[in-house]
């Protein structure tokens, strides 16, 4: 085979039990197993790669932009495409052409979905036959949350136990179709780029938050407790551990020395409106939950959107709403997708 | 005797190790030792008390205004008065009259002072001869934090073990002579009152926060620390235990359900200019604490004032500052100042 080529498309996830502290660094492995939805297409990433002898070096370009693949960020997320290479026996050389379709306020880190994208698209152009679990690993290896975006509806990402990481991956724990309704409506609240970048943030936290082991604890029993609340359709203890397990988190990042502060004041005002809205409504209509940002996720069902729009309108400083749903997991996209220039082997212009 | 009168002056004092949480709501026992400074005249608290067989009722007036004693904050401080009058045997209804000198946005409670001058007051107008381990336990029973305002300097309050409370007192570790330059400058964000009352906020704390008792132990271990550091003149470890101590218990607030958030904007600009002045200088020049509201307490050292208010005059949003210094701790006042008008048995007008 003298080219390998193919282009796949995948979205972000939001996290309900979070993602943040690694016990092994290089592994990516995670202190805590997580629980997430993956988004539909509203939000996407769509990445074409292609192996070729006529390459003679690696790649990267995102919204047209080449990478600098020294820089380690950029690195760590190209750690899937050698994996993918020592698996496949390729020694080609790789064009990797990515697109995010991401509101640009939306906040939402297109590292998920562009390494979910990457890993799914590297396997189909090797012509590997991967399961579910062997591209989670992968993809996790690249950016740590990606390995949940490997998979639609609701995912969680097991912790695992073995030093070589081969037992901590996604499993789907609920179809799309099991929770059709379950939305996110994502509340820009700015659009400020993070000072503290994940990565060094979360390892400040494991090394200096004296409450950080109490909370690993705590978002294990999250992750079991919510897995059932979805099986048993609970929404209510659904949306109270979505909550708790938001300010568990962002309160780890406050007990960080130096402290990591992403909630601002209007983020406030949210947290009051949802729990207002809950109160009056004598059972939990939404839930709110925070990245690694001021951006509020308020995750409810279709039936109660007009209702959380109602609450969040009386917050002053949300500068627009965008609506995602519950997504089915990357796909791969016909040849007439790709963002590749085959004769030119450069990205389409 | 038929009258039994006295005036005393407290101040309030600010936390560097935090007490939030108690392990008996009745008796006012924490979970864990807490340091503090007690404040100069600064900002203080003036209360008369009159134990009298002409009077026909208990009556407090605070800032000229008759209080509730019915109402549970007042009733709970009130209790000092009755531990006082078992104490000396009496009967005498008393008529208690107390006046906050502090200036009003300083958003500092004044129930420490308050119970302290209380506590004071009344055991010199029952001629009973209290140590201030006595003193200090008492008060506690009144207003928790109040037990370290019947001591000047640096004062530790030991938790204890008993059950019934006995060993659970503040201690002086400095005198103000040993630190004589230590200063709080007071950095008014807000005026606002609290939505939230640290008694109910720091009873849901225990009952929701799992990262509750992880910070506990942190803040025992803090406090054995602290003292260590202030025996040793290690201004530098003080400074960093301060600063972790305040956003260890901000963290488990947030970490309450529903949370509490009293850290606003304005007060994370300040944490970020206090982090950079001691990044700049290479060593702590200044720490900041937050109670349970918005407005920072930078607490420094005198030669240091001027950088710290550099740093500070950067922070949008700062209304005004505050300095106290180091305070001696209660004293008694002479009957030219008492507030009673000792012909009309009321508050003099």
């Amino acid at each position: 085979m003298e080219h390998g080529s193919a282009t796949a498309t995948a979205s972000p996830n939001i996290a309900f039990v979070k993602y943040w502290g690694k016990r092994d660094e290089e592994l990516i492995l995670p202190y805590n197993s997580s629980v997430s939805m993956t988004l539909d297409d509203s939000l996407n990433t769509v990445t074409s790669v292609l192996f070729s002898k006529e390459l003679n070096a690696d790649r990267f370009f995102i919204n047209g932009e080449e990478q600098d693949l020294s820089d380690n960020d950029i690195a760590e997320r190209f750690k899937v495409v050698g994996i993918m290479r020592r698996k496949a026996g390729s020694a080609d050389h790789v064009l990797v052409v990515s697109r995010n379709s991401f509101p640009t306020a939306s906040g939402l880190a297109s590292s998920a979905s562009g390494t979910a994208a990457l890993a799914y698209a590297c396997s189909r152009a090797l012509g590997l036959k991967l399961s579910a679990k062997e591209l989670s690993i992968i993809a996790r290896q690249g950016s740590g949350s990606s390995c949940r975006s490997i998979l639609g509806g609701i995912v969680v990402w097991k912790k695992g136990r073995n030093a070589d990481g081969s037992d901590s991956y996604a499993k789907r724990i609920a179809k799309k179709e099991q929770w059709p309704d379950l939305i996110d409506i994502i509340a820009i609240v700015s659009t400020e780029r993070k000072r503290v970048l994940s990565r060094s943030g979360m390892q400040q936290t494991v090394e200096s938050s004296s409450l950080f082991k109490a909370r690993a604890k705590f978002a294990e029993r999250n992750s079991r407790d919510f897995a059932k609340a979805v099986k048993s359709k609970d929404f209510d203890s659904m949306a109270s551990i979505i909550m708790k397990e938001s300010n568990d988190m962002h309160a780890v990042m406050l007990d960080t020395y130096p402290p990591i502060i992403y909630l601002n004041d209007v983020s406030k005002e949210i947290i009051a409106a949802i729990h207002g809205l809950n109160e009056s409504s004598g059972k939990a209509l939404a839930a709110y939950t925070f990245d690694a940002g001021p951006n509020a996720h308020i995750i409810t069902l279709k039936g109660n959107e007009e209702a959380v729009r109602n609450a969040l309108s009386r917050v002053d400083g949300i500068r627009e709403t965008i609506t995602a749903g519950i997504g089915s997991g990357p796909r791969a996209l016909s040849e007439k997708d790709s963002l590749i220039d085959m004769e030119r082997l450069m990205p389409k212009s």
